[in-house]
């Protein structure tokens, strides 16, 4: 993939009619890079570009090709502040589905007195079977957005159908994209092109170079950012739904400044273990956690085993501070 | 699930005459499964119709209620004629990918001339990253057709996106949905509402009882047939692509009469292992195999490690007849 | 198997009364659990015992027959006291390989001065291939034992061969059982006859249950206790050389009183997540960790990438202490 | 490694001086190849063996030295005859567990009658749990060593225990050493020592690449040859036991032309399953298959469900031979 990079200091205009040079030259598309300075990315696939053509252009600091496919994770940062709950860390909460207003008010009143500034909120669930609850769908998510409004939060919610995605992005302020979803590449593009930021979930069977492409893949559509968002991957081991990779996800901040959190509700399956996977993942130096929670676990629909009472969660919250802070003490 | 059988002969007046009660009394829903004998299957979520009322009604042999989801991969019988190459086998070859219209009919015609009656051609391709070659997309597609129906040939292509499929059932007669669609439910829904048969690819690390539920979706769409196909699953050993599970699609077929074939083009990853692939799955009792032919491999675009030359192609025939005959010897 | 339960303050008299009424019956094998109260388990084969004849003897509180095969693991507390470097944790380090006196002597005094009661120093190595470098064996093991005495400390170490243990056992304090030989019985029986605590690792693939038969194995034979250790999974990922299960680890827990420990080195393939991963398991509520340390990595004979050097430990312990303090907060 | 080789008309003579030549210049090691002509593998640690001056020596061709560490496996071919029951196959049966003596002269005399030249009997059995029955040891062995012989039958039986091979090795003709036991390597020393040859069951979840290992382990031991036994490697899916790898397997002939068996009783875990698990391997190259077989699977003490009955065993050698056939036809 071909680069040019400017100086801290290069002016619109400077970047401006590189742009134009560039678009006369023949290029496909150029996209810019979030961070502390401009760098714009040049899909060339005639490869009629020459580079070199442009190092001394005003403004421009250097120009570069290089193997590495996926630039935009390797070197976005987020442009926006994602905190939520914890200073430094990203803390998103919710029921697993939509069971009724009241239901979600009193969960997201909860969290908001938590500090919260993301919630969750199941409308659209895929299922293995056909037979099964499909999930609340639309009404839900309207319903959701604006109990989370009024209480000033903002709802997180999961897309599986790329047709959705315009409706849904008037009410949601983050898109989850699901495991199953994870190289649903029109879903990716569609999820992208509305602007907002991804949460994406890895694929329960995807390396972290796969789930480094599904990344790229939102971001170049024109995602604000992506929140990477470990849950456990599919090993040989049944004693836990899925094998959380604590260290995968550790290993993929080292390729990335983009935030890796983690999703300990699916790879534990049950409530007993929820609160220290989520732990362990703050303690490994990721940015956050997101679980499920409910007011009252022993009614909820679905995934009932693997809810956080209110009280877990407060445990949870106040449990991951002491780590944050303990890691820098 | 609820499920009405009817005696072998039933006259459609009398099936009319359940179908209308069942409405009446409030089914969500009802299907025909395909088989020898006609059997309903109500969707039910209110749980209003007691069954027992229908046990007696003329042409009905018997009702049940019952714990299995899965009833149309249970019971479904492929109400179309699928055999292609071999009798007794859907034998299926095409190239990976479309490069030109000489390439295309160059393959078609030979793989015309071994007798096969379905072709494999991809249009719409899923690629890890949004920087790779995507496909010839839809132009791809219409020439393929436009070849293969020069031939007397039947175009199967891989469809990823469900806004498409509408297009595409214009041109192709199996619809396939690759490894990383298996549980793209939206997608599995418009594709099966098209009438088409599915080639519903394993998801690379999807359990069987997953993949049954994917087909289920697909069938309770309206899908004529699914033909279910392995392709190797991922697994710690990396001396091939994925690890081929010929016992499991021989496991498969325990629990449906639709047809199972293997793919072992992927699973393989190079081409001295693909002829051996593809004969463990048929002499382990599956229905046909799927593989990427080149006439030319040294110069395929993608994937040229795996593609077949046709001499070779010529050898699987053979051999695969030899199989099947020496099964029932 | 069949149990009989003592009251706490049944008297070493009753007790044995009780045995030789066993005796007398036909009992094959009489064990006993550590723990708060007396527990005889008993071997019976042939089926021979009737339990309810032994309700009401002096000094038993209950009897019982039940389906878990793994008592010792189920009910055995620790008889001794296996805390090192960490109030409430077993910390352990040491070299992964024996070079020289002086390698072993500089990094055991570095690890006293930590405060570590145990050390680990590796002398039989089993490797992938005869061609590569196997340890130095019977040599290395007096040594790394004459210096650890010196120091204080109390010597790991794995022993790979039955016929090892009675030599080993004279100068080891504990003796590890590979991720390799995990399941190797002739080894664990004889780990076990000597009377040691074993630190047990998992193997690479297997699961948790099997890992509590392993241990049950030991501990039957006649290990003081076992130390748990969770090494890294198999699994299709290869960012880290093994998946370290955290949240399975923990799941162990809620099995068995036994401590947990876990060992990142291997699983993280490389220094920087190696702290990481020790962290994770400590805030997942483990009780401590062994990792591989050396004074001047970059000369270490085998396993360089994943030794840290002394001053990352120095951070471990503090880190450790400050998680430990931050979970009761 | 270094290695030299000589030409196909090389005297003893010549030979020897070279291994004169060589111990001379300090190797400490030389071992020969089995094959059509002698090459010399020279164990060199200290690197003091210059090759170049031994290229010109009278019956030498060449000399080469090579980053690849298996050249046993790489090259050795089986120096005796291991054919069994069909020509150009390895077909090995036998009970799963040792009942009685009627048993097993039942299930042998059987399989004398089909030809076969092998036979297993399991005498010590790695068992999960210390409480589970331990299998018939040597008394066992004996008895079915006994019974093999007056059917002029050999017998093949998984040893455990390194301190047993002695006592075995006056009974067996073929050692198997079991999955658990794959990279024991103190058992496989002891066993390549004895100068039989071993029948190698992959580790349930070892790489192909760890597998050549141990087999070099047991070859440069002194074992006669190793015959390679795939038997399924643990992955995710649970339809099956394990996960028959037949595409692995053929790809380890690309890497040996050592036989490459097929075990599939224990990865279909269901009688249903095996012979086609077993046809699968033949279809795909493999030399040939080892199941288990009972006269009266009902009554079998240990893993009945998987065992074939006498019939089924007859026609999977029928169409065994039907397969073998077509592949050439």
């Amino acid at each position: 993939m071909k680069a040019i990079l400017f100086t801290s200091d290069a002016t619109p205009l400077q970047i401006a009619a590189v742009r134009r040079e560039l678009m006369h030259d023949g290029a496909a598309g150029i996209s810019t890079l979030n961070g502390a300075r401009v760098v714009l990315l040049i899909s060339d696939p005639a490869d009629e570009i020459r580079l070199d053509e442009y190092s001394s252009l005003p403004g421009v600091t250097g120009v570069m090709e290089q193997e590495e496919k996926n630039l935009r994770v390797a070197h976005d940062r987020p442009p926006i502040d994602i905190q939520s709950g914890i200073e430094g860390l990203t803390m998103i909460a919710g029921p697993c589905g939509i069971e009724s207003e009241e239901q979600v008010a009193t969960i997201y009143e909860f969290l908001a007195g938590e500090g919260l500034r993301f919630v969750r909120g199941g409308a659209y669930k895929p299922r293995t079977s056909p037979h099964d609850f499909q999930g609340s769908g639309k009404s839900g998510l309207v319903m959701s957005s604006e109990i989370a409004r009024d209480y000033g939060l903002q709802l997180v919610s999961e897309i599986v159908d790329p047709r959705d995605v315009e409706f849904a992005a008037s009410y949601i302020s983050m898109i989850q994209i699901g495991t199953r979803s994870m190289q649903n590449f029109p879903l990716l593009k569609e999820a992208g092109m509305s602007g907002l930021p991804i949460l994406l979930k890895r694929g329960m069977s995807a390396t972290v170079e796969e789930w480094i492409g599904a990344a790229e893949h939102a971001l170049v559509a024109g995602a604000a950012t992506v929140v990477f968002c470990e849950r456990g991957i599919r090993t040989f081991e049944s004693i836990t739904r899925n094998t959380l990779d604590v260290l995968g996800a550790a290993a993929l901040k080292e390729k990335t400044e983009l935030p890796v959190i983690i999703d300990p509700s699916h790879a534990a399956g049950r409530r007993s273990l929820v609160v220290q996977g989520a732990l362990a993942g703050i303690a490994a130096g990721l940015d956050g956690a997101i679980v499920e929670v409910h007011h009252d676990p022993a009614s909820a629909k679905s995934d009932a085993a693997q809810a956080l009472p209110l009280a877990d969660f407060s445990k949870l919250m106040r449990l991951s501070r002491n780590i944050r802070a303990a890691l820098t003490m």
